[in-house]
C-alpha cells in the first residue's frame, strides 16, 4: 500500500460538528499530541436525541448569532468530525482549508459524490468497522425472533394462553450474503457459531476468496438466483453503488424461498421495495426485518407498517450504545497519522472511486 | 468408565409411548437388526399439536376398548419410547418386564424418583444434549431481543413512529451460567462467539474444571451472589435437584444487578418465584424470559403473564422442528448396544442417584 507523506502540520484546527459526548472529547484532548486546536461547542451543536444520535432533532435551528458563530468556525476547520448535517452549502464552501473530514458512518459514498467531494483531495475516513458488530447482532435478533416465533409467544402471553408449540433452529439453516465486507463477514462468523451454512456473494468468487471471507460458498453476479434459492435467511449488507441499486429485483425478490427470512442493513435501493411489499403481500416473506427503506423516514402511508412479517428499525440497528467511544478510537488513531503527515496509514479511507 | 455386560437379549418389546412420526419409525424399523419387536401403534397414542409434541392434547381420551388394547401392549413392553404420559401406575407395574426406557426429555430425574424407578434396575436413557441447542438459541432470543429493544420498534412500528434510538450490545457484557452442563456449555460457547465474558457456577470450581467448561471465570456455590452481583445476563439452566431448589432465594434475587436479564430455561422452583415477582415489579429486573414455572402451566391469575418485562415461554423453549430426528438418532444408537448387551455403552444415562 502507497504511503502518502506530506510536510507535518503545523497548527490544525479540527471541529466536532455532531454531538459528542464530553468523555470522548476529553479522550481526544488527552491524545492529543499539542498541535491541535479543537473546537467543541456543544451550544451549537443540535441536541442527541440518544446515545450515539449524529443527526439531532430535525426541528432544531441555531438562533441568527449561534448561526454566525457557526459558520465563523466552520470556515476555518481544516478536519471535520463528522459532515455538518443539514448544510446545503458544499463542505468545500463552508470550511476553505478542509483537508479531511472523519464520518460517523459507514455507508457514505453516495453523500460524498452528492456534496460533491468525490474528486476533490479531501481525506474522507468512515467509521466502517464500527457497526460490524451491532448490525450483525440486529441480524440475529431478527433470525431468533422468527425462529423461536416470539411474535406468536407475545400474543400468546396476552391472551394468557399456555399452550406448548414447537419453534425451528438456526442450526443447519444456510444463510445467504449479499455483501461480504466487514458486516458480512462478522454475520458469516456467528452464522458458523450457530451452525448454520454459509453462502456469499461477491463480484470475485474465486475459491481463495471464498476461503479468505470465511464462507462455505461464494456465488457470482449471476449465481445471485441460484444463492436465493437455497437460502433460508438472506442479509443485505452491501455497500449502495451504482451496481447494487437495484441488485434484488422483482426476479430476484421472486427467487426467495417460500417463508425467507429478509434482513436489509444495506441501504433501500438495493431492493425494489415494490416487489418486497408484493411478495410480503402475497405471504412469500416469513419475516423482512428492514432498517433502511426507499424513503426515509419511511413515509406514513407505506403498507411495511403494517404488516405483520415487518420488523421497522429507524435504521439504527447501527446504533449501540458502545459507538461514539469507538469512533473516538478511530478518529484518534488517524489524528496521530494526519498529524505526523503519515496520510497513507489512516484507516478506513473512503475510496472515492468506488464510493466504499 | 465401566462397560456392564449382560447376555444377548433374545425377543425384546419396545413400545413407542408418545407420539413420533412415521419416518422416525421407519429408520428405527431400518436399523434394526432383527431381534426387536415394535410396537407403534398411533391410532393409540395422545395426538400431537405440534411437531415434536410428546404429551399430546390434555383432555384426549382412549376409548374403553382402545385402553384395553394399550395396557395389553404395554404389559408386554421390555423397552418404552418416552414414559406414558398421564398414567398414574408405576411404569414397572404397567410393564413388568421393563428394562429401559428412551425419555423424549433431559430433565427427567425428580419425575424418575416419583415413579418409584430410582432404586430399580431399569435404564433410563434420556435426550440430554438434544436440547442443547434450541435452549441456547432461545437464550440468544431472549438476549437479543431485549438488547436491540425489539418491543420498542414493535411499539413504534405499531405507531407508524420513525424516531431513531439506541440499542445496546452483547459485545463485551457478562453473562452468569448457572449449571454448566450441555445447555451451559453451548450457551457459554455462543456468548463467546459474542464477545460476552462468560462466567458460571460449579461446584467444583478449580481452574482445570473453569477451562474444560470454557468459561472465564468459575464460582463456587459461596460465590455465587458475588457471581450475580457482576452479571449483565443470568442464565439458569441447572437440573433439579435438592441442592438446586430454591438456590437462586430472595438474597440471590437482590444481588441480581438492575436491568439484568434473567433467562430461565432449568425448572421454575430453581428460583423463589415470589421473590422474582417483586424484583420485577420493583423494576429491577430488564427482561425475566422463563420457559419454566413454579407450577406449570403458568396459572391463569399469575402476575408473571402481564408484566411488560417479562416474556412467558410454556416450557417449549427446548423444542425445535427437529428435536424427534435428534431422539431418534439416540435410540437407534442405544437399541444397538442394548441388543448387544454392551449396557455400558448406552448414552446419555440419567444417574438415578444424583437424578441428572
Amino acid at each position: 500500500m502507497a504511503t502518502a507523506q506530506q510536510s507535518k502540520s503545523d497548527h490544525v484546527v479540527a471541529m466536532i460538528t455532531s454531538p459528542l459526548e464530553q468523555e470522548h472529547v476529553d479522550r481526544i484532548l488527552a491524545a492529543n499530541p499539542g498541535e491541535l486546536e479543537l473546537i467543541y461547542r456543544p451550544d451549537l451543536l443540535t441536541p442527541a436525541r440518544y446515545v450515539a444520535d449524529h443527526t439531532g432533532a430535525p426541528d432544531w435551528k441555531r438562533t441568527p448569532a449561534q448561526a454566525e458563530e457557526w459558520y465563523a468556525l466552520l470556515r476555518r476547520a481544516n478536519v471535520l468530525w463528522d459532515f455538518a448535517y443539514g448544510e446545503t452549502q458544499s463542505p468545500l464552501e463552508l470550511s476553505p482549508g478542509l483537508r479531511w473530514v472523519q464520518t460517523t458512518s459507514a455507508g457514505v459514498g453516495q453523500y460524498v459524490k452528492r456534496l460533491g467531494l468525490q474528486d476533490s483531495d479531501v481525506i474522507v475516513t468512515t467509521s466502517s468497522g464500527v457497526h460490524a458488530r451491532p448490525l450483525s447482532e440486529f441480524v440475529f435478533a431478527a433470525l431468533l425472533f422468527h425462529n423461536k416465533k416470539i411474535a406468536h409467544l407475545q400474543a400468546e402471553q396476552k391472551a394468557h394462553r399456555w399452550a406448548r408449540y414447537c419453534a425451528t433452529e438456526l442450526h443447519g439453516q444456510t444463510i445467504a450474503i449479499v455483501g461480504p465486507g466487514r458486516i458480512g463477514r462478522e454475520t458469516a462468523r456467528l452464522a458458523h457459531a450457530f451452525g448454520m451454512t454459509v453462502w456469499a456473494m461477491a463480484s470475485d468468487n474465486s475459491p481463495e476468496r471464498a476461503e479468505a471471507l470465511g464462507v462455505d460458498r461464494l456465488f457470482g453476479r449471476d449465481g445471485l438466483k441460484e444463492m436465493l434459492r437455497g437460502a433460508d435467511c438472506v442479509v443485505l449488507c452491501c455497500p449502495h453503488t451504482p451496481e447494487t441499486e437495484g441488485l434484488i429485483g422483482p426476479e430476484e425478490v421472486a427467487a426467495f424461498k417460500p417463508g425467507v427470512v429478509l434482513v436489509n442493513i444495506s441501504r433501500g435501493v438495493v431492493i425494489d421495495e415494490d416487489a418486497m411489499i408484493a411478495a410480503l403481500q402475497a405471504d412469500q416473506i416469513g419475516l423482512a426485518a428492514l432498517d433502511v427503506f426507499r424513503t426515509e423516514p419511511l413515509p406514513a402511508d407505506s403498507p411495511l407498517w403494517d404488516h405483520s412479517n415487518v420488523l421497522v428499525n429507524p435504521h439504527s440497528a447501527s446504533t449501540a450504545n458502545t459507538e461514539n467511544a469507538k469512533i473516538t478510537d478511530i478518529f484518534i488513531h488517524n489524528l496521530g497519522h494526519f498529524l505526523a503527515g503519515d496520510l497513507g496509514k489512516m484507516s478506513p479511507v473512503l475510496d472515492k472511486a468506488r464510493l466504499y
